[in-house]
């Protein structure tokens, strides 16, 4: 059934949730799933209404132009869409490709609602997996010394293709600050540790030497700041003394690929909402 | 904070959140947290609304008797209580005590908003433990031939606490199905497996021969068929070949004291709403 | 290192594992990695060893010869096989890929030490995924009539592959139980509930009417009766009243994968030893 | 049945374990359950082996004896010694009370084989809860000026008591450094985080800053750098965006009582042997 998605955050008021489903209701719309959480700290209010589109009234275009004045007064971010308008997603990959491979096996299988507009690496180790399924595949080598071209050229990528989500899966280079700003909110990261233990390189041994009892991985939001940006989804797995640093690596994808997934399924959704450095999700 | 609950559900109609939080409104009522499920295929519609009570421009007893035609139009169940109005809680043991400490630990620790009116117990085994916490103990043996005696007398105890909810706290005599009946929906159990695995009798030995890889609990309102009726919670532990059945007793004692205590809390906190053989759990 | 796998059960005596590390001592085997269980119920003693193979003084085959009368005394089930010896595997496949998929994925990353033989499907969906990767793939329709000529056929293809192992990766005919007997222990199924609930068809539908809150997935040896066999491994995912049949589908998915992945996995490694309807699995 | 424990470890060598089961069996002793691991990287080899008691042909202290030089001889760290000559565990207390609560519930279960000698708080709250189990409660504030005579005080009350273990159950006061060096291996903790994230004070509210999707809990060795020693167990729970610090904190103690218990049972039934900074558990 075709569904409208409206998501909205805002300062909390009474009768806030009154005044948003009259609207709908005024428009006709009939509401399958509603999602609401007020921050009752912060004073902030975050929804996620999920209206058939059928029974609206008036399209799609009329329907955000009656709203704006509304979200306008209430000092909302809001966003109103039609599901069925998939978002156009980057991949961005590196060598290893355990990440990738979900993502595509998942968008094929129909869990994940986007367009895989295509795969950008700094290896060309993936490009026959993607062409295959019929996606782009750019090269963009990163050099120590070519980093601020490739990273423009990248860039330029993610704009021609209409990025609306970029997933860095297991992408190895650090984006540059000023790109995680252009970007922010719009850029998911998959960290192979369960943050905040382990941020940088080498988690997996890290965590070995450490003993720890139980590994993890972090999807998260890509912010200047190395590995401390709001986190989507995290996943984690038991591990004993006999694991080496290798069965590490090895159960930890199980835990990179189930994080990313959800987290990237959640966000092409509107099911999560940012709130400084925490996320609300309204998890399906 | 002192907060108002509304629990309904009735059948779904276009409007009806709108209609609601418009009522709450119209009372000056403040949302502070807003749960709402619509079952498409059933056609049915569940919510949960917390309202700040010092808001609310009407006493307690006016809110409800201008709720009530707004109800009775929308074919609704429904209750409006103040949290702070504790359900009185009866608690059944036998020779178990496991789970009966545990609800007794955290009703302590604040964790169950409730009043224990007292224990009644098929043995005597814990009538030290309950009298120490200032909680009336109460001795009715069962046998095979006085059954019909015991229950009559089980059940005036239970009127006679004004019980809104009685907890099977690893009690193992079965309740007749009459008393089932009258008590629908405000008598919870804890099943030692994970239903609708192993119903009946030993479900340790049996998952044990069976050789699973889980073992688990279940949480679920008492009906008159056995093991049956609505689920609540359920958890799980793992287990491996080494693991004997008394191994399996003990892990599972771990998850039954999880399932019971979730299950018993959110039902106290109006959390749980009923339609058919399934919940509604708007869980914390 | 390249490594010699020893795997025994027998009925226990004292001494035992002395006696068998004595054995490998003689020869010269470094041992890293040894697990041990007694099953002091059924007086049953069961073993796997992992010898560092250069530290061997004596070929496989004499080790074997050396072996075999200690063995026969003993009243043991064994094998010794080299690590890099690979098992050769056959997967069964329908019209559901995912599981299929990730196996090929998993083989393809390292984390199966196996050959794959061939692909038998009784639909020609996932002709083109396997044969890109290097697999013959074979079309077997099973007709209700034609049903005993196809099974013959398959079990030829088995034959023909020098199959150690077949894996029915949601291969939804059911196999005729003088085939499963002929193949005891060396044909496993995923099946989509958390055994023994729902056993046979549609289990997520059958766990949505019963409102179960975790859903699971089953990795079993198969034998006549149907999903009966020895359990290798269960995987469960939590769910809620806000997930359809459809969302148990696509949650139950993961499920299937990572428990048929590590039952698979613990298999080939010789991880797995049988008694009776129960498996002793020292997993990794 | 009786059972005497042998626990070890050494730098590992060729037919190390083939040495250990033939001693144990040229004294008549049945096995049990072994457990044995080689670190291969560290080259350093550890087991715990369960020997029936009534089989072995000599009493407890001619068998320590007797391998006394073939330890030496090994280089070997070891201990052996009847499971039922039960440990003496001193418990520390401020003001917190649930940990406390659960070991001692789990020692009149019998989960935990030992004999608790007492129980000292640096506040008062908990003597009664204590004294009523039988248990002797000593008293010992705390201050900044005096610190140094209660913990060579508390000292004291641990040499006095016979301790082999004592057990932090969320006793906020710092161990001083040299009281951890002379203990070591001896004094386990519970930090209510999943280590290495949030070392320190306030870990949940700090969790809830950094908005993760899970919290938990670390039960770990002492040792002078704080939260820092070797980790015995870890548990985690979901959380999400809606549960409040408040909220984490109602959780955060079922994974500490969890791992806690799960730790201390483990030390107290030599299931856990230390090397380095990590610790190998025989978890059962």
């Amino acid at each position: 059934m075709p569904t409208t998605l409206l998501k909205l955050s805002c300062p909390d008021h009474v009768g806030l949730l009154a005044r948003l489903t009259a609207f709908i209701a005024e428009h006709g719309g009939n509401l399958d799933e509603v999602h609401q959480f007020t921050d009752l700290e912060a004073g902030w209010f975050f929804t996620r209404m999920a209206v058939e589109t059928q029974t609206l009234r008036v399209p799609l275009a009329d329907l955000r132009a009656t709203f704006a004045p509304v979200a306008a007064e209430l000092g909302a971010q809001w966003s109103i869409r039609r599901e069925g308008d998939k978002m156009r997603v980057v991949l961005m990959v590196s060598r290893l490709g355990h990440c990738l491979s979900e993502l595509l096996w998942r968008w094929r299988a129909g869990e994940l609602g986007c367009d895989i507009a295509c795969v950008i690496g700094n290896h060309e180790d993936f490009r026959e997996v993607v062409e295959r399924e019929g996606i782009p595949f750019h090269y963009v080598p990163v050099s120590a010394e070519g980093k601020a071209a490739a990273f423009a050229k990248i860039e330029r990528l993610w704009e021609e293709a209409g990025a609306d989500l970029v997933v860095l899966a297991r992408y190895m280079q650090v984006v540059p600050e000023d790109l995680c700003a252009r970007w922010e909110g719009r850029v998911i990261n998959i960290h192979h540790s369960f943050l905040p233990s382990f941020v940088g390189a080498n988690p997996y041994q890290r965590a070995w030497e450490r003993g720890v009892k139980l590994i993890g991985a972090t999807c998260h939001y890509v912010t200047a700041e190395l590995d401390a940006g709001p986190i989507l989804e995290q996943e984690v797995i038991r591990v004993e003394h006999f694991h080496s640093t290798e069965d590490l690596l090895r159960l930890g994808r199980d835990c990179e690929r189930q994080a990313l997934s959800r987290g990237v399924r959640w966000h092409l959704a509107d099911r999560v909402l940012l709130h400084g450095k925490r996320t609300v999700v309204f998890r399906d």
